[in-house]
């Protein structure tokens, strides 16, 4: 027999049941929350036109999975859940607007991969489209301050800014409009880096502590500074933070419209702590116009921003021909996953199994599963135990895959009429005693007998202990 | 600006909310039924090396989207998600066996597409892994037949044969064994063609309605004869299907298995009239070794078998070296999705939105998101509504969207502390009546007013009517 090597593509994984389990727990409690929001599920293909894909600049189209399909047509996989949302958007007339919908889909990009960073990942994106009104953009920054908390996050920040603001940053400190995009992202590292490496980076550059040489955009003197007083501005609370910043840009566009988002959350009581402006905030993306938004779990700082978005006004028009204003938000959900983990706050079973059977006489499988049944009924997910081997190597199937539930029935069980059921998580309380894991198996710790009409009632106790 | 033309590729689309909505409403009733039975979940990448995909034989290989990706690897889309599996089996050494998973993922085939026939569909697969005892087959015949039975459909059969059976037939009519699966795949043509075709095919052929000639397998009349008493063997219950075959064929492993795999089902009480045994069935694929299993939905023949599978203990030794056992079922979930919609058996909502609360004064937007809040912290799906337009426009989105309710509040009702409530589905009552949808929009049929102090209440009530 010639073996094929089994074997996955570098930056790419399969996922076992613990983790997609913790992924579904938190997909859900989001999903609830943006629906209780009135948007809608979509979903588009894997593949698409490869000009679909492109046009996010030579960075991002390096990492498009493109190829020629049978049929001879220039293909790639899906990069992001923007580009078909604005396809989706342009090609069919008759949707209602505005469109509220949500999208939960795996992306590909050729990226290097990294210790959590995969070329096939999950994104969870919301997007308002067809009205320019920062309604919407308010509308899903609550969107995402309800689904943390409902995810039982207390320490988090969402962080609000305008792009706006930041193009007027660039007029009042006299800085070339071609550098405006490298100015906020050298901007936006300030919580990363500090004053000092960004203000170095606007000028002539520094050596980083890998001693790599980051190069200086070379503003001048007096432009740095305009820009370290923009970004020192006092900003305590939202109210604040509008009037510092009107008090050197004066009043403008996008002050005006985070005027109208600060006082929508104020409406709904969204928390001054919670929610914030800050005027470094700028997002990577190029084509934002508009407010921008993103969330950090305070608690677990590196893994940066979790959610994240803001409005594109421009970018549905490279399809329809017309502008097309949109705003949304997206959620790397792995890293959102991993962050979770390691703040424990998902449950993190292995599996959704209450309980084993395990088999002690063959020719009774059928008793066996007919109790099966019955517990399955009851809404009770029970697995029959249907390898080889006898009562220990199926104790010990029950805890690799942490069943929290074994029932032993013998010959004897049979004639009574009872059933023993073997409590499997009594063994952490019983191990520290006992020490011998082995030991405990054989033991009858957590252990009893019940009678076969009562089994349901007990298992349902056991479960409800946890 | 430069347009690109929106569209998607041949065999691909968009699938919005109305059937993702039919679709995890089914998904997540078979979900419940394969975790009862201790089935969890796994998910592997979209893009496997080439070699781990092909080996079903030239037909299937063509079909396969192979490319080479930017590290210069030959690589392929997902065709189906059981060689994923076989690979993961041979992958990871420390699995527990018997191992048993599911696993819901889109396949990628490059098939002629055609009416509900897609280059990319959604699978859900379940498997269980490393035992050869039938009672694995049994358990995967069962776990279809409840979740059938939980997707709410009366009218379903789910035939079940076995291949070594079907092998036995061979040697028992003196047919070359080479042509076993050509026999095989004609004679499992026999609900859908009937006996004249069948024979006819297995002879010297025949011509099709569309007069296409189809090629027969040229097989010798005394041949065919044989395989024509063995299809047409009385069958009217498993037990009487199980002595008539053993009185031709004399007694054999595959009727042993089956004999085994009967009683198990009675014991568990599974119908007769459900589960039968058929021995025309083979399925297509040539990996199947042993049992082999297929459901069909009798009040929806045309769909064909909508979940089906077998034993296959050869395959995954291609990854692995040694034979691993193996038995499981697959859905192609959108022909599912279809056929109970076809039945009627799927609510089938447009979205999941409750309310859609109307804006007819601007400067209180902060008063109507704040009832949103009110309402969507008691579970009631609530969007505001941030376009442009008056109040008939936004009731005809709401009509459109099919929002069963929609809230009006003027200034008059805020001075009063109420809210107009109006049920959007009293429309289908009065439209008979009325006849004019404009009308409709335009009259006050199915409105009230409510204290905002009642509003949920009121809410409740009218969702719970339907």
């Amino acid at each position: 027999m010639k073996i094929i090597e089994p074997r996955t593509l570098k930056g790419f994984r399969d996922i076992f049941s613990d983790e997609i389990i913790a992924r579904e727990e938190i997909v859900s409690k989001i999903k609830r929350v943006y629906e209780s929001y009135g948007f809608s599920p979509l979903a588009t293909p894997a593949l698409e036109y490869r000009d679909i894909l492109v046009g996010y600049g030579e960075e991002a189209n390096k990492q498009i999975y493109t190829f020629r399909d049978p049929d001879g047509s220039g293909v790639g996989l899906r990069y992001d859940l923007t580009s078909p949302l604005s396809r989706v958007i342009a090609q069919y007339k008759n949707l209602e607007m505005p469109f509220r919908r949500y999208q939960i889909q795996e992306v590909y990009r050729y990226d290097k991969p990294d210790k959590g960073r995969f070329r096939e990942f999950l994104q969870f994106d919301i997007d308002t489209v067809g009205t320019s009104s920062v309604i919407a953009d308010a509308e899903i920054i609550a969107a995402m301050y309800q689904s943390i908390e409902a995810l039982g996050v207390s320490g988090f920040k969402i962080r609000v800014n305008n792009r706006k603001i930041l193009e007027e940053l660039i007029r009042f400190s006299g800085i070339e409009p071609t550098l405006s995009i490298s100015v906020f992202r050298v901007v936006d590292k300030l919580d990363k880096l500090g004053l000092d490496a960004v203000l170095a980076e606007l000028g002539d550059g520094r050596t980083d502590a890998s001693g790599a040489e980051i190069r200086g955009l070379r503003l001048k003197k007096q432009q740095i500074d305009r820009v370290k007083e923009f970004i020192m501005l006092p900003r305590k609370n939202r109210k604040e933070a509008l009037q510092s910043v009107t008090s050197i840009l004066g009043d403008c566009e996008g002050i005006e419209e985070l005027r109208e988002i600060d006082g929508y959350l104020e409406g709904l009581g969204i928390d001054e702590d919670k929610v914030v402006i800050d005027f470094v905030v700028a997002r990577g993306l190029d084509y934002y116009t508009g407010p921008v938004y993103e969330a950090i779990l305070t608690d677990a700082p590196r893994y940066g921003s979790v959610m994240g978005g803001g409005r594109y006004d421009r970018l549905i028009g490279q399809f329809a021909g017309v502008d097309i204003p949109a705003t949304g938000a997206s959620i790397g959900v792995d890293r959102l996953v991993s962050a979770m983990q390691k703040l424990g706050l998902v449950k993190g079973r292995k599996n959704n199994i209450d309980v084993l059977i395990t088999v002690m006489v063959k020719d009774k499988l059928v008793e066996y599963n007919r109790l099966a049944l019955k517990l399955r009924e009851n809404n009770i997910n029970t697995e029959v135990y249907i390898g080889e081997g006898g009562i220990g190597k199926q104790l010990k199937y029950a805890d690799k895959k942490e069943i929290p539930i074994a029932l032993l029935i013998g010959e004897d069980e049979f004639q009574e009429g009872v059933v023993s059921v073997k409590d499997l998580k009594a063994k952490e309380r019983a191990e520290k005693e006992i020490g011998d894991r082995r030991k405990w198996l054989e033991a009858r710790i957590g252990q009893r007998k019940v009678k076969t009409s009562k089994i349901v009632t007990e298992i349902k106790n056991i479960l409800n202990q946890k």
